[in-house]
């Protein structure tokens, strides 16, 4: 398959911020990151004032053959009664989005459920009734692995057509930390038990079994990390897949991507594996409480904008974070000038 | 004087707001600080299901006759100039404010510069063209102190009485990580070299001087640290009296504290060194690039929210913080139960 081109960052843009960062009523500098990362958005967006005014949250829900080990504290019913809850507007995300006033597109990538087909607010793109256990062989195909990327690519374009400033990735899937796991272990080199943790909540006992389980599908599924598309065939999940075609396509149009937490930046990882330029294009939401994500971050060379012991996914994270961006583009954009507000220098 | 009663933390309404965290669909925990802040709030404001809707920044300004010494890297025309920077809208502050709907109020109680009377918009409270040399003598005396703590407390109490659920603490004054760091260093007994940062900018030649000017300060002045009131009419500041008055009479009233930056964290080591149960009100909004930070926050034992290199003060910091503590209480009241959506439990 093609993966789309993704444009470079614009130094002049990049420049006009950062020089007008200096001339604003503050010492400076003095804003830390927050200027940091209005001049990115400024190189991302080609923009020297970037507005970050509309934004939107894209849920990718799935399935996974390898719940049926028991790796994870929650029953596999639940991928599909939470993809219930966001259509309703009660779980985590929604109340965040809410807040945020960012948009949420649920999309239904491969959960193993039959929903209604006029069940209105949800994309019906099923691929498949969820993954296959990847502890008995590979989880998805290549061809279905692309058919994910492709779809994920879609419904990104669908909703930018639209006018989106600024996205973020959210996961639903039970067992869902399992896969992420296994593709940080594989493309960083590190051992399973340093980047496995307790997802929802397993026991002792229950990490210590998920860590097993991933190192067989490992040794099982052979998967080989220089070729990103084998990595996620053999051990990722529909939705990861999918969250990689949002980021790609997203760079691909100058859109900032919001990385939520452990699942999503497994996506990310995937999209910056198969298309390296995308990484100009990412901000780390958070420190997730997953043991796996610090390694994450610094395979991607991202810094997370906050740590506050998260550990849900569906994009929280990520949404948290749209505060912060958008108080840094709204001081690029709206702060007085020392010269316009007659305001002495250093 | 007398100081303001502080109500106890409500434990019902702590125990009800875990209860309800722990029925809400996500993995119980899972929402990590977001949770813990909710919980807080409920037993600050004694209800279960708490709103802050209503925010507030309170900015004090004041000079410093320390600025005389050559402390700051910026000359002291400009607090009157920020000022009348906040009054037009054009300053960080004022920016990040409108994000969070949170009011602005303004209150000259020391600013070294005759304002228009008839300037709308500003609180006109001055006590004094700024405080006196502390590297000559006390900064002020113990009656300027005390008028300027009831100051504070009437105007937070003038806010309130029209409603209030949040509060920002915010500062401006050229020289005043001055006086804070001479605030930290006599109540922590740490060295003054370990509290004392470069603030707006000033170099290592600049550093060095100032760590003299206030060993020099504290030796004359002999502030006692076990009197908060003798510590900072000696080596404080008018701004950072009136703060801790603000933080007091809100924590007297159940209002929750959000404390900005190393001149507001000064102030609330005041206020709880005054009324030690105050400490229960005050949330630690971000980690300063000051150094003295740190030590100020281990004092309070208080945990900060976000570590964004943030070293600006009017109050910035403790607004972006607005955010994340308007998403813990929007998840408290507006997520789903488990029973109400239906879904599976553990």
């Amino acid at each position: 398959m093609k993966y789309p081109n993704i444009p470079s960052i614009d130094t002049d843009a990049v420049q006009k911020a950062r020089a007008r960062q200096n001339s604003l009523t503050k010492p400076a500098g003095s804003l830390g990151r927050l200027e940091d990362i209005s001049i990115r958005l400024a190189g991302m967006k080609a923009d020297p004032c970037p507005s970050v005014s509309r934004k939107a949250v894209i849920i990718m829900a799935a399935d996974h053959g390898v719940a049926l080990e028991g790796v994870s504290a929650f029953p596999a019913e639940v991928t599909p009664q939470m993809v219930l809850n966001f259509l309703h507007g009660g779980a985590a995300i929604n109340v965040l989005a809410r807040q945020a006033e960012a948009s949420v597109t649920v999309v239904d990538i491969g959960v193993a459920y039959d929903f209604d087909p006029s069940l209105p607010g949800l994309l019906h793109r099923k691929i498949a009734k969820g993954t296959r256990n990847m502890a008995k062989g590979p989880a998805m195909t290549r061809k279905e692995a692309e058919k994910a990327i492709i779809l994920g690519m879609n419904v990104l374009n669908e909703i930018a057509d639209k006018g989106l400033d600024l996205v973020a990735t959210g996961d639903m899937g039970i067992g869902n930390t399992t896969p992420s796991s296994a593709i940080v272990a594989v493309m960083t080199g590190l051992p399973v038990s340093k980047v496995t943790g307790r997802g929802t909540g397993v026991d002792d006992a229950g990490l210590a079994h998920k860590v097993k389980i991933i190192e067989q599908a490992i040794a099982l599924n052979r998967p080989d990390p220089k070729d990103a598309l084998d990595v996620f065939s053999k051990v990722g999940g529909l939705e990861i897949a999918g969250l990689a075609g949002v980021i790609m396509a997203a760079a691909s149009r100058r859109i900032p991507i919001v990385v939520d937490g452990f699942i999503s930046t497994a996506a990310a990882m995937i999209a910056v594996g198969l298309v390296p330029d995308v990484r100009h294009y990412l901000f780390g939401a958070h420190l997730s409480v997953e043991i796996g994500h610090r390694a994450m971050h610094k395979h991607l060379g991202l810094t997370p904008l906050m740590d506050l012991n998260l550990r849900l996914g569906e994009g929280t994270g990520a949404t948290l974070a749209f505060h912060l961006i958008e108080a840094s583009s709204r001081i690029l954009r709206e702060m007085a000038t020392f010269a316009e507000a007659g305001v002495s220098e250093k």
